[in-house]
């Protein structure tokens, strides 16, 4: 099969017939190439939820978790978030003549283990090889599908004194992401919080009815997520910047290169609005897993009109936020 | 929101936003961007068929589609030949910064008219964007999932005498793409035939029992579809040279570089191993389809056994063929 990945990998023949077989179907642990051209899933109940998600990260492997593990988690958490069960995922991969087989083995491996742990089997893929200079490396699709089990987001739900939960501190993949990139020159102790999300959330779910609704705030970060869910449901949201949970190693980067961990991505945190009297509960359950346990409240619903995000600084000042405007942080998922 | 594709409408903040609200769900018809990160569809019956497809076709523009008309085309029939029902596709763009908003909106519209034309529905999508050189103008992956209706491919009901049908003439994408990349400083009068074929198949699927399998022959041909059905079931297929429908432009060209059209990719064409007392009335069917108006037996199932696919010429003599081995034209769909 070679060292490096040729053209005619990726043009339908003997070749690409190879990769699928040696590569993806051996790690993937199916255990022969499908006959078909799509593959058959069982979906109960008649509601399935779809995501669908490119991944073009810069470098394809970081501290954390690689273009693999994040291709997989990504798509798991969109499906999570939304109230499904993820159960099938699909990858599409893009790549570049002349990269690494070695690499693409261990990005689909990265893939299988973070499926494996997700609990989701990857259905279908598809390879598609580009001439040297016309991609950076790999980019992955993958596509989720799960089943619907839950409907979130009832404008009329939402009450003055909902909790914004986040699950853990923020920026971390954002700030381990550029790092990688060797541009700031010095190293910095941060790993990707790069996880899924699903089994975590699906806990919450199952042992609580004041979830009004999730995000999970990835590129954009949590201010955007937050303006977005502000905007969608006419929300008043406060959030205090003395709660922001923020790593020591992140915030020194920040105010070193001017970046606002708000607007940093995150790829292993959810943001939960949930009912007052039941924000006890819901900490209590996120913060037994590991990927939740830094979980805590940054602010409140303060009304159901303007749909406006507000920071409070320690000083008690107020600030608007906004979306993110502008390229904060390119190629960061 | 400028003319050309920036950083900034992929990074999830501002740009992103109005990206996806004034080209995607404006042509792609739906009234509001998804309050949720995945978007709910309804499966009737509790199996699904799922598949997925990058397209990287060079160039994007061709004459008779585009990379938008060809990923739902494609999409719709890897769904359609595996006898699944195709309902819902969902599209993930990775473009180049510089790539201009207009050509990204006659995408966008192709997309769009082949999904209704197909009647499927675009239920979610995903942009990201990569610098200048990262990529070439925009690749596009789509995943489709249809409600699986039927189940094909027995090895035991396959039957020396089954017929091989091709839906009509072959080799026309791979010289219409070839003739449009200006290589050859020629022109050659050839349209893709990029479409999708899911109501003439359904068609055929409703009115016979005689479908044993189908295939559709994109990268690679007709000729590498076959070698793979012969190789999965163990058939032995014999086609008639003198029987394979190919324009006089597409055999002219053929000769002229020294390409087989039964290696030359189609986009709008499928195969069908079809049992004997069935194949004049499935005839009958696809050629009141435009897409099937060319259909014709082209060969057929000799044995059961060896697994490998042979060529007749008009001579008599037989040839064994393989799958398409090399490069012979990338990017291709």
């Amino acid at each position: 099969m070679g060292k490096i990945i040729s053209l005619a990998h990726g043009d339908g023949g003997e070749l690409s017939h190879r990769l699928i077989k040696d590569v993806f179907v051996k790690i993937f642990g199916n255990n022969e190439e499908s006959l078909f051209d799509a593959s058959v899933v069982d979906i109960p109940g008649s509601l399935a939820a779809v995501t669908t998600d490119s991944f073009v990260i810069k470098p394809i492997f970081f501290p954390g978790g690689s273009i693999g593990k994040l291709a997989v988690a990504g798509t798991v958490n969109d499906l999570a978030v939304s109230g499904a069960i993820p159960l099938y995922i699909t990858c599409g991969f893009v790549i570049e003549e002349g990269f690494p087989i070695s690499d693409l083995k261990k990005i689909a491996e990265d893939m299988a283990e973070e499926a494996c742990k997700a609990g989701v089997k990857i259905v279908a893929g598809d390879t598609k090889v580009v001439e040297r200079g016309s991609a950076d490396g790999v980019y992955i699709n993958t596509t989720g599908i799960g089943a619907y089990s839950r409907s979130f987001g009832n404008r009329l739900s939402f009450k003055e004194g909902d909790a914004v939960i986040v699950t853990g501190t923020i920026g971390d993949h954002g700030i381990a992401v550029l790092a990688a990139r060797g541009d700031l020159g010095i190293n910095v102790p941060v790993k990707s919080d790069c996880a899924s999300l699903n089994k975590m959330l699906d806990k919450v779910y199952q042992n609580s009815e004041g979830v009004q609704i999730v995000r999970d705030p990835t590129r954009g970060g949590v201010a955007t997520a937050l303006v977005e869910l502000a905007e969608d449901f006419s929300l008043d949201i406060l959030i205090k910047e003395e709660l922001l949970p923020v790593k020591d190693q992140v915030h020194g980067m920040c105010d070193l290169i001017g970046y606002d961990p708000l607007y940093l991505a995150n790829e292993g945190k959810a943001i939960l609005i949930v009912s007052a009297d039941e924000k006890e509960n819901i900490l209590e359950i996120l913060t037994c897993f590991p990927e939740g346990k830094d979980s805590v409240v940054i602010g409140e619903v303060t009304g159901t009109e303007k749909g406006r995000l507000l920071l409070e600084t320690p000083l008690g000042s107020k600030r608007l936020l906004s979306r993110l405007a502008g390229t904060m942080l390119p190629r960061i998922c």
